[in-house]
């Protein structure tokens, strides 16, 4: 083995085809990093959650022991890209289904139904008056009468038209004034934006609303755009709003290219913490809702320049990567946020292009696990101003859940694990191209599926796993535990990693997919989590199920879920399927109602305010009744009693 | 003569003995800016005021022709710098009373009178608020039941001690709290400035003042201090502020060194046009500024990060210099500024050297010529809260006015010119080191006089030069029309430049010092130029000499004015002396009132508002007043009983 500390190698990934040259020695899953290959990587390269596998199809490497790949992985060259050193030019091959694509716009079936979905705005629930707009002022010339100063002028002709008690005017503006006026003989265009109880005027530009024959860029028009983005710790959404009319005119995803450093974002801060990585976590984000700008604004011939405002809700650590806030506290008793109610910047201190002087909006947040994302489903679904309770739910990497009406609102996040997104299942994969999204046992046993994109199975995604569990359930194959019953079905099997059942049969170019013991403990304890919220918030406010008026589901996961089986195995409470709603992606809906209003900015600022959090970790009953919720659905059948009809049939 | 294009020379200015490098003919002018002389100069540099004359005392040069010098003059080499080429390696002498020193205080006794003089504040007239503050913010530590965020925690900390609806906070601030707060264990100091309307927290530091024995610089101490600046035309005041207990602990003052580029403000706009030397006259003035700064704050031992704000009052122009605002249109009619209400900026925007993060406010100004000096005037005379109408009078290049009581206010900028400054008067110079400011003619017809330092008389300043004009008047040695009468004295003769009269005859190492007919003529439009702006104001709101019930005299000029002299000469109404009071440096005590209360800057902006601007220049009846003002006293004597029987005793 030719191993030098001096010496580098060249590294090439297939089927991209994209190379680096790296010293000797590098860990493989950096080298795909340098190349824009994000890894798929719950640990964060730690090497125990097996999820970086590649191929080497060519050259010499040093692997650290592993136990988590089988026999036959070895045999076929497969390694961990994070225990594995570069010790020669190699050629690699990333198997489809890990790699994550950057620095390219990732559009497959996932992101477009995650950019797609509802996430409609309110229209009519607030009135129309947008955080940023462009004002076109019209001023009298001064006189030796009226000689008003030109700044003191201007808010004279702004004041003329909207109420602005407080405004502000940043220094570069004032500086260029006189001319401006002059250029525009008192004709201008002013974009003023709002900014935390003052009005600020973000740029002043001459009036060219009659000059539509003139050469170049047009600026000093009325157009003006925003970017509405939900910052999802696995997926970012980023919608492109015509500010003059409150219209979306444009949608785009992208994966959020942090998820090399942890799937979750308690692992992303530990990363962050342990390599002082925190710029490059905030240069991630940035260029990720980078890419989503640059190519909304590609797609629709906008100029950067007419872009204002971006608003962005998220989980509260989401907010803080994007921001460089300091995050270290998130993860730590008592769990406190640098800042629940993010004051408004300037997008360019971030490092967003749109308009060098637009401004970057976020949604208030209520605690350090209840973050603005949440605060924007209340405000879409108006839970807050309606008599009856209602419930509701975004489940994701974790499972944030309010419960509330018009007088009060209690909420909080359940640990409820990444199972549903695939992660800590041997199968699990994310609602990608060819994951499984239904599935359904036959009378005569047979099992019936269904994939995204219609293509040949390539995992399960979580509506496909959450079916799997019911049926499996339903069907007698597990028991109340979820344990596996000695029964004769040949799908049944013990293997390495314990007993497990083949949902999809090897052969005919399909690979075996199969769900396993641990699979099912995994997913039990999630939907345990999920339920368990649900039971301490009513508990604590004497809510029962018949109290309900309502439950909505909110996130991508909630889009495709079969909300019969929800209730089956225990997630959900058992309440009339009627009044289970899905209301998709209600982070993105709720930032572009308040980008829309702001009145509706206020009242987030209110919602967010009222809203009581409750910590579960620290909270007396939570631990009992996250044990009576892991079982299916739960160890009180009487508060399933639909479901206990349902096994009783069998 | 070794004229080339290539070739450079080293210029050496005596007495100060600074060297200078600089191209084959380089103008004088420049070489002496070059190394930090700064030569008297009104013309800017064309060749007309004759004021930056120089002796060549070695070298090769070319001087375009003259009428300014005298033959004596040009025999002894001397030159006007403006219209010099160096053509040689030279020595160069500077007289002493045509250098201004830079890159260095100078504290000649004019700048120490200027400094020391009243600019008492209001003390007592407005609640102690200043506009920045330390608030000692101890927090209790956050729980699981009280998880509230670092800057939300932060916020209602702050509000515990003031009313601060609307608050902001500098996104690099909000990046460092968690760490902060953790270090301080939630006890901290922080700085908070108001800002147009809202709260700024402009720093926030650990708590040390229990830690006084701690080793280093101590940051986190209350330990507040301003600074007030009165940025005039010719002379910059400073005063060093503790904010803590609103006491003036220092002052300091430089000449302004913008000075060579003009010596009024309209010459220095024309010449930043003409040079484009915007950037450049905003140096100079921030130079000036930094230099006091940093004096007083050497001198007290403070360190420049605890001096946490800075405020200003000067004339329109002088702000628009020191922000680089566009001062292009003071100048043009019809008169307007950029900005008369400034909003607070961060000082070091300006490139002030103070806490990096500390504010610059300026008071606000009436319009393009009546600045905010005479607001800050205004405000500490307090003539907006009388009922009796007041006159208030700052003489300076301009000369401003304004007349009202608390329910209206009307000002006016007379063309005064800088006469009293004693420019364009043959021995005229600044009230510095020698000059002559006091003279008397007695009954025997000598001349008493004394001089500034007690020093031999060098030239004569702005109080010298109204005694002597009242002492030609009343002694019969003028006319009504300012001319010379034909009379015996031997001192009255015709030179070169006309008759002149001789006050200081030469001999004993003493020069001549002398009056000239163009110099009685040139004050005499000064004196005439006020007390027209007087007559418009009074006439346009009916008030009559005896409706006065004061007149306020501020400025340097005004402090050491004969009021009985200048009620002769007809500068001011012939009103009761008594009503006659000198208010010193009103403009340096109008800015620390303001400093220290919020509700004073509200009042300050309220004046300005409130008061009426009349613009002289194309006021109907200005130019009449001014005719009938150019005689002594005027050619209404009705209007001047008083002198009337002076003269008559005569």
């Amino acid at each position: 083995m030719a191993e030098g500390k001096e010496k580098k190698y060249i590294v090439r990934f297939e089927p991209s085809g994209l190379k680096t040259e790296v010293p000797a020695s590098t860990i493989l899953l950096e080298a795909a990093h340098k190349v824009g290959i994000y890894l798929s990587s719950i640990c964060g390269g730690d090497g125990y959650c097996g999820k970086c596998k590649v191929i080497i199809d060519e050259g010499q490497f040093k692997s650290r022991p592993t136990t988590l790949l089988t026999q036959d992985e070895i045999q076929e060259n497969v390694v961990l890209a994070c225990q594995t050193k570069v010790l020669s030019n190699m050629t690699i091959t990333v198997p489809k289904s890990h790699a994550l694509q950057a620095g390219q716009i990732l559009m497959d079936a996932d992101a477009h139904r995650f950019s797609q979905l509802a996430g409609e705005m309110q229209i009519g629930m607030f009135e129309f008056d947008p955080l940023v707009r462009k004002l076109a002022v019209e001023m009298s010339a001064p006189t030796i009468r009226d000689n008003t100063a030109d700044h003191e002028r201007l808010y004279l002709g702004i004041r003329e038209q909207i109420d602005a008690p407080i405004m502000q005017t940043g220094f570069r503006i004032l500086q260029k004034l006189p001319r401006v006026f002059r250029e525009a003989n008192y004709k201008v265009m002013a974009t003023i934006g709002w900014r935390g109880g003052t009005t600020e005027v973000i740029e002043v530009e001459p009036d060219r609303t009659d000059a539509v024959l003139q050469k170049g860029r047009k600026t000093g028009l009325k157009t003006n755009f925003a970017v509405a983005v939900d910052l999802g710790t696995t997926t970012v959404v980023a919608h492109l709003i015509d500010l003059t009319n409150a219209t979306t005119i444009d949608t785009e995803a992208t994966y959020n290219s942090q998820i090399n450093f942890g799937e979750d974002y308690i692992r992303r801060i530990i990363y962050a913490e342990e390599n002082n990585a925190f710029d490059e976590m905030q240069n991630r984000i940035v260029h990720d809702v980078n890419n989503l700008i640059v190519t909304l604004a590609a797609r629709q011939r906008i100029d950067l320049q007419d872009i204002t405002a971006i608003i962005c809700a998220g989980n509260t650590a989401m907010v803080h990567f994007l921001l460089n806030l300091d995050p270290r506290q998130i993860r730590r008793e008592p769990y406190v946020a640098s800042a629940g109610f993010v004051p408004p910047i300037r997008a360019a201190e971030a490092g967003i292009q749109i308009n060098k002087r637009g401004l970057l909006y976020c949604l208030p947040s209520v605690a350090a696990y209840v973050g603005s994302d949440i605060v924007a489903g209340v405000l879409t679904t108006r839970i807050y101003t309606k008599k009856g309770i209602s419930l509701f739910i975004d489940i994701g990497t974790n499972g944030e859940v309010v419960l509330g009406n018009r007088d009060w609102l209690v909420c909080a996040s359940s640990s409820a694990g990444p199972a549903f997104e695939g992660s800590g299942v041997k199968h699990g994969m994310r609602a990608a191209s060819g994951a499984i999204e239904k599935l359904a046992i036959q009378p005569d046993g047979s099992i019936e599926y269904s994939t995204i994109g219609d293509t040949k199975p390539a995992g399960i995604c979580g509506s496909g796993l959450l079916d799997t569990l019911a049926e499996l359930f339903t069907n007698n194959i597990i028991d109340r535990t979820g344990r596996f019953k000695a029964n004769k079905d040949e799908r049944l099997t013990e293997g390495d990693e314990g007993w497990q059942f083949q949902l999809v049969p090897a052969g005919d170019g399909y690979h075996e997919i199969a769900i396993t013991q641990a699979d099912i403990n995994n997913l039990i304890r999630s939907k345990a989590g999920v339920f368990a919220a649900i039971q301490v918030l009513m508990d604590s406010t004497q809510t029962k199920p018949e109290d309900l008026d309502a439950i909505y589901l909110a996130g991508g996961f909630g889009n495709f879920l079969n909300t019969r089986q929800a209730v089956t195995v225990g997630m959900l409470p058992d309440i009339s399927l009627e009044k289970i709603q899905f209301v998709g992606n209600t982070a993105i809906a709720g930032a572009k109602t308040v980008l829309l209003s702001r009145k509706a900015l206020e009242t987030t600022e209110q919602i967010a305010k009222s809203m009581t959090y409750f910590d579960l970790m620290s909270h007396p009953t939570y631990m009992d009744e996250f044990i009576k919720a892991s079982f299916i659905p739960h160890t009180d059948l009487s508060l399933f009693p639909s479901v206990k009809l349902a096994t009783e049939k069998v």
